[in-house]
């Protein structure tokens, strides 16, 4: 992609297909769009996993990657506040794959739609140059219901689910040289990475809590905390200051760090992958959020930042010194 | 694809995913899925464009190509007897695609959203090495008012809407060389074939109709007449036979045989991308059922055989005699 970014090429289809139309309540550029079904409201996502681009033949399962395209399609409904129902599955398939790999595929496929209670109910299957896996998401979302990226206000906290950074801790680990790495991928710690990386979890539940507990505005961490968190102050018209010293680095990466040169927090701030909720909200409802998700899915929520106004992301260290922040992150089309 | 073909695959997924689960009216495997969103029924569907498979970048217009890939799933929702309503756009990009190609591509999604009244809301964008449309739909149909591939009872007789082979017959003509082709891509039947090819209608309101006037199974000519009518048959449990001197052939395929080795009849049986409906109804409701179509959309209907008790497709000629018909057609996997 020589002429444009990925945000770029967001931007310029969204202005493209911006009308109004009956019974969409979110359009294009949230996580998920919104829409009216008969008198109901339903999510709907899509996300379309590419060899070469999102995974590695070589080094992913295809059992993982069946349940990876399912579960980042689920993330996105549980960034709406909705709950996922139904799955499309859609295949593109070079020569050299066989029957048994697209049945292990299709078993990490069942796999990830029992955890999360959906029914996958069609798709389409082509030939292709390399492995292509398109999910398309239907969910539920009460009336109303459904948190967009649009609505942070200055003085809201930022607030993020789980910890950070593990799952492109794990897709480091995975790439590097057997020398380095050692016992690496058998230890505890290692596992943790991996697991991260190939079989990461939808925050489900706790995206409907968040919703009921008045997040103003809500995305999942795909593509690394800066750059995901700037798309949310672009659309909400605000700007936001992250404490580094309170982000929730996975402990793991410390570990990594000894024996591979990964910085713990730059993997925190822009590796990608987490599918955690980042979310703002008012100060005082932070306390029962963070009590509730605690309670009812052992999850911690961590306050890393608040909102104000004007644009941009700044870093705040431990002495409160600021610096900007750069939205860098994971971008598809990027060298 | 070495060891399995597209419906050895697509049989293989559906047993892997048959599983009942709740709010599934109809699972994978027919034209689209027919699902419970709130008390409503929604019907869902996906198709995949490939370079190289669906479509040859050097020869189709973008425009026509996003055209196209909105509407092959606006033909899976009408042959359902549904109303297509939002549409999620995800697209593969090569680095030689420009951003001007690719709003050009998002121009015929926006004439094809028009055209059939629906709103595109969302989608995903990744780099690949060849381009990849892959659209998901959400359609609205009445409770219990979708028609399956399975319904089809001997006695019935077989309808199809509009004609058949033309768009074949189009991709014949965009592919052949200049110099056999003459003054015929300028001409009024080399433009009616070239149409067919590059925009295909889809049949909304006539499923909708035919629905109505009570036809027992329906199914979208997609990959050639022979082989999506052997996958009704196959729902159903049933055999057919085909008349073959009452097939609509697209007329202007007879000019085409005057300039290229392209027998409209095997164009028409087995040349696929035609997009019509074609349906199975009891003899007494063929009348209504025609005289509506062509008072509300001009669109001719034609019986062009039988079901039977059995299995397998036989074709008849004029005078009667009987042969088995080859389920043959475009397989995405075939060489």
């Amino acid at each position: 992609m020589t002429d444009f970014t990925e945000d770029e090429l967001v931007a310029t289809l969204r202005r493209l297909l911006s009308e109004e139309a009956p019974g969409v309540r979110v359009g294009p550029g949230d996580d998920a769009a919104v829409v009216d079904v008969g008198g109901q409201t339903a999510v709907l996502t899509a996300d379309m996993l590419v060899e070469g681009v999102h995974f590695d033949r070589s080094t992913i399962a295809p059992r993982d990657l069946g349940y990876k395209a399912i579960v980042v399609n689920v993330c996105d409904v549980a960034a709406m506040g909705g709950s996922p129902r139904y799955g499309l599955v859609s295949l593109g398939l070079p020569s050299d794959v066989d029957a048994a790999w697209v049945v292990e595929l299709y078993g990490g496929v069942r796999d990830a739609a029992a955890e999360y209670a959906l029914a996958v109910v069609g798709g389409d299957t082509s030939r292709a140059d390399r492995v292509v896996v398109a999910v398309a998401m239907t969910g539920e979302v009460g009336k109303g219901a459904a948190v967009t990226r649009a609505g942070a206000r200055p003085g809201d906290r930022i607030v993020v689910t789980g910890s950070l950074g593990a799952a492109a801790g794990g897709l480091r680990l995975s790439r590097a040289p057997a020398g380095d790495v050692g016992s690496a991928l058998t230890s505890g710690w290692g596992r943790d990475l991996l697991a991260a990386q190939y079989r990461p979890a939808a925050r489900v539940g706790e995206g409907q809590t968040l919703a009921q507990r008045g997040v103003t505005a809500m995305i999942d961490v795909s593509d690394g905390l800066a750059l995901d968190l700037s798309r949310l102050c672009l659309e909400s018209g605000v700007a936001a200051v992250i404490r580094l010293a309170d982000l929730p680095v996975a402990p793991a990466l410390q570990e990594l760090k000894g024996i591979l040169a990964a910085d713990p927090l730059d993997l925190a701030l822009t590796g990608g992958e987490d599918y955690e909720l980042l979310a703002t909200i008012p100060a005082v409802a932070v306390g029962q959020a963070r009590g509730q998700l605690r309670e009812r899915f052992g999850t911690p929520l961590t306050e890393i930042g608040e909102i104000r106004e004007g644009e941009g992301l700044v870093a705040a260290d431990e002495a409160g010194a600021e610096r900007p922040l750069e939205p860098k992150g994971w971008d598809h089309f990027a060298d």
